[in-house]
């Protein structure tokens, strides 16, 4: 029997005793507006990630540096990645903790019930309100809370810890996955503290509902698209024009149409084939998952849902492919009747990807079945397909160390078995620090499905920010006493 | 023998001599920014049309009047209509002239290379520049330049006049249309002032080239359609929702690929069984027009065009219906790769409409087909199409007598016979002048081709500006002439 439990009984109480003083640093915390989306905020992110730096002064981490990666564009510099370090036992384990600083774009005008940027206590439904309280402020914060309640104890942690967070995650990672390339070689950071990474972490998304804890063991890539299709030099008039000349958006149409069924089926050939089969193993753990379509449909907000069984629902967000078409860019996109012939027009679609997808592959398989389409079309225009970007996929073994601390972590501060999810949606740095670090990754997270990360009125529970902490810490332990 | 060209010499003579002056008076029009569609630069539409009737008044037109039409919106009234006459003799035909005082926008910045609000005279080439200059500013001061000559002879005109001149051409003639149908009421202007108009009379339009005059005898019609799929109540994030939800865009590319093909083809069932058949005699106007493949690819600046040979081209643009998507709003039109699952998206598309369409019948043929269309996706989403706007084509007999005199005009000014064209765009006041007036009209086209009327360096010849006078001025002699 694990001594665990014991040994974090006062670690547990600590936090408690805390809560007040730790909703007041989340309110200290959500209040710079580090929208790393909005360049006139820019510095707000340089203040937080100070307060941040501050904080890991405090609880006494050790080389801690702020890096700087270059401008994101002339006159534009980005925001730094701190790195840091908490305990060099060369006999414990080290776990690599990643969360980041910045926030979704939020003001009062978009609907929200209060001021994003004020931490909102709604203590009648147990709510802290504002922007970034759940993504992902609130979960860096629950590890520090967790440190502080050692430091207040005179505890040592059971394994060495590196943090690595940055500021611009909701802005596309920029910068980051190179950084964590060079901060893995001889001269980098990782390298320089660690013999061995043996574990990465992150508490950057949501349980599937609100009701279940979930650990998250695979991720979508997503392959971005577009189709331009070139006309005529200059926009023209329908009315001259009109039935004479081939029209770029006539192509696009055709050709977009040929991408995917109203019925979400990916219509290139070769794609399909390339997917892992379902086996009948992995149609138990849908079954056995808490979720249902009702909640499917409140969280679209509508009844636009493709299938009648939460089975069906689970397995194309999680691991099947999909295929969404975004948006044409240059066709007329205003309000009103304009009668113009657009000149060009570039369709923007994305695939994400899932085990086995080989993603140069897919590629290849878009492009070919673009062109040939557009042989078809006999068109005089120009038409490229070509790859805007991409990120693989990512999927890990739910029964390795790390998953099997973090679930007996989840069943000692919520008293039941996670639901072992995965996401529809592609964090791509995750895969970096499994490649760069050579480790596992898993991913923790601390807030519910119906927190709104990207939306209004975000939200965690106080619950769950208070047993954030408690989780956390708890992984580390039964992480520690885990074989090597 | 007529004696038409005789009487008409002097007139001529007369406005060789003016040329210098009538150059200056074009100069004056065009510094106006009259653009209609500027809200900024309303006053600047009703200080032109205050000089336009200065120049009305110095030409003894009676009954001058300038009418409100109202409001556009709150704040922002509609520029005047000014109707005015000249000649009230019962003896005489009596012929509306329509002009639009207003322009196109333009700005130095677009690409011009003078001040598009400063007539350039380029000498070397004979080319009046500026916006304006052919659309339709220098053919309404072609109309009076001729009355001016008349009045400095002390010569009477062979008919009366009714001047029509609206300063929202370019902006969709808003107002227009109701006003022409109420000043033909039993209280209005015409109806008050003419017993009988015997023919409209518009040159607001160009020759298909720029080496032989032409007569216009048919517009197409232009139905606006709009197909919006309601998904979602918000936009959706495409890596947790992509493969589950019914996407409107994916629907939408699928109705709107199901309209028309890549070569043109309208694919909606029962379109082109309303289109009036070619008959052998109507072939033979195409090929004796003045027109080339390579003309067509010059105006549009590239070699898309779907047909290798002028007939083609021409009753593609002129006599037969045509397709258009010109975009989509509420989709991503942004740059970049937004991975967003649009909440609904509306598709805009037209028709040209040409003889026999009915238009009630085509909007019933739309619906109809792109309902089926829909139902056979089974979406979930919600889908409604409808019509925007309509404007009916016009068609017209070239050998009527207004035809005639036009033709007749055309041989003597430019010593050649008119091309008879038809454009492919609508001016749908066309045709409610020629049915609340009760009245055949006829479009005489003073600029040519390549004068670039919605584009930059606009410009008119200073021959078409000096022979439109005579031109015009022809017409209302052989039209006074001929049999009632």
């Amino acid at each position: 029997m694990s001594d665990v439990p014991t040994k974090l009984q006062p670690i547990f109480d600590q936090l408690d005793k805390n809560t007040d003083a730790n909703i007041a640093k989340l309110a200290t915390a959500i209040s710079y507006k580090a929208v790393s989306a909005d360049e006139s905020l820019r510095q707000e992110l340089f203040k937080k990630a100070d307060y941040i730096q501050s904080l890991l002064e405090n609880l006494n981490c050790t080389d801690i540096e702020q890096f700087a990666l270059g401008d994101e564009k002339p006159g534009l510099p980005l925001p730094p990645v701190i790195l840091a370090r908490l305990g060099t036992s060369p006999t414990k384990k080290t776990v690599v903790v990643y969360a980041h600083m910045d926030v979704q774009p939020a003001s009062i005008e978009d609907g929200w019930d209060t001021e994003p940027f004020e931490l909102h206590h709604d203590k009648e439904r147990g709510l802290l309100i504002g922007r970034g309280s759940t993504d992902d402020t609130g979960p860096l914060l629950a590890w520090l809370n967790m440190l502080e309640a050692h430091q207040q104890l005179g505890l040592e942690l059971p394994v060495n810890l590196i943090f690595c967070f940055e500021s611009m995650e909701e802005s596309g990672s920029i910068g980051l996955e190179k950084f964590i390339q060079e901060q893995a070689q001889t001269s980098g950071y990782f390298y320089k503290y660690a013999s061995q990474i043996d574990a990465v972490a992150i508490s950057d998304n949501y349980w599937l509902g609100t009701t279940t804890p979930a650990l998250t063991y695979g991720l979508r890539g997503c392959n971005y698209y577009q189709i331009k299709v070139d006309g005529p030099k200059a926009d023209l008039h329908s009315g001259v024009f009109g039935g004479c000349i081939a029209e770029p958006m006539i192509d696009l149409v055709q050709l977009l149409s040929s991408l995917v069924s109203s019925q979400g089926e990916i219509l290139i050939p070769g794609v399909m084939e390339m997917v892992a089969p379902v086996t009948e193993d992995e149609k138990e753990i849908y079954k056995s998952i808490n979720y249902s379509v009702d909640e499917f449909n409140e969280s679209s907000n509508s009844k636009t849902c493709l299938f009648d069984n939460k089975e069906e629902i689970l397995m194309h967000r999680w691991r099947m492919p999909s295929l969404s078409v975004h948006g044409i860019e240059n066709a007329f996109s205003g309000q009103g009747a304009k009668t113009v012939i657009p000149a060009n027009s570039t369709g923007k679609f994305s695939i994400r990807t899932v085990p086995h997808i080989d993603s140069a592959k897919l590629d290849a398989l878009v492009i070919e079945h673009v062109n040939k389409q557009f042989a078809k079309l006999n068109s005089p225009n120009k038409m490229v397909c070509e790859l805007i970007h991409d990120g693989a996929y990512w999927y890990s073994d739910p029964r390795n160390a790390s998953f099997t601390a973090a679930s007996k972590a989840t069943e000692l501060v919520w008293g039941m078995k996670p639901d072992l999810t995965r996401e529809g949606g592609s964090i791509p740095i995750t895969l970096t620090f499994e490649q760069e670090l050579k480790s596992s990754v898993v991913l923790i997270p601390c807030g519910r499905g119906n927190d709104g990360a990207h939306s209004i009125n975000e939200k965690i529970d106080l619950e769950n920010y208070v047993k954030g902490g408690k989780l956390l810490g708890s992984y580390l332990y039964y992480l520690a006493e885990s074989d090597k």
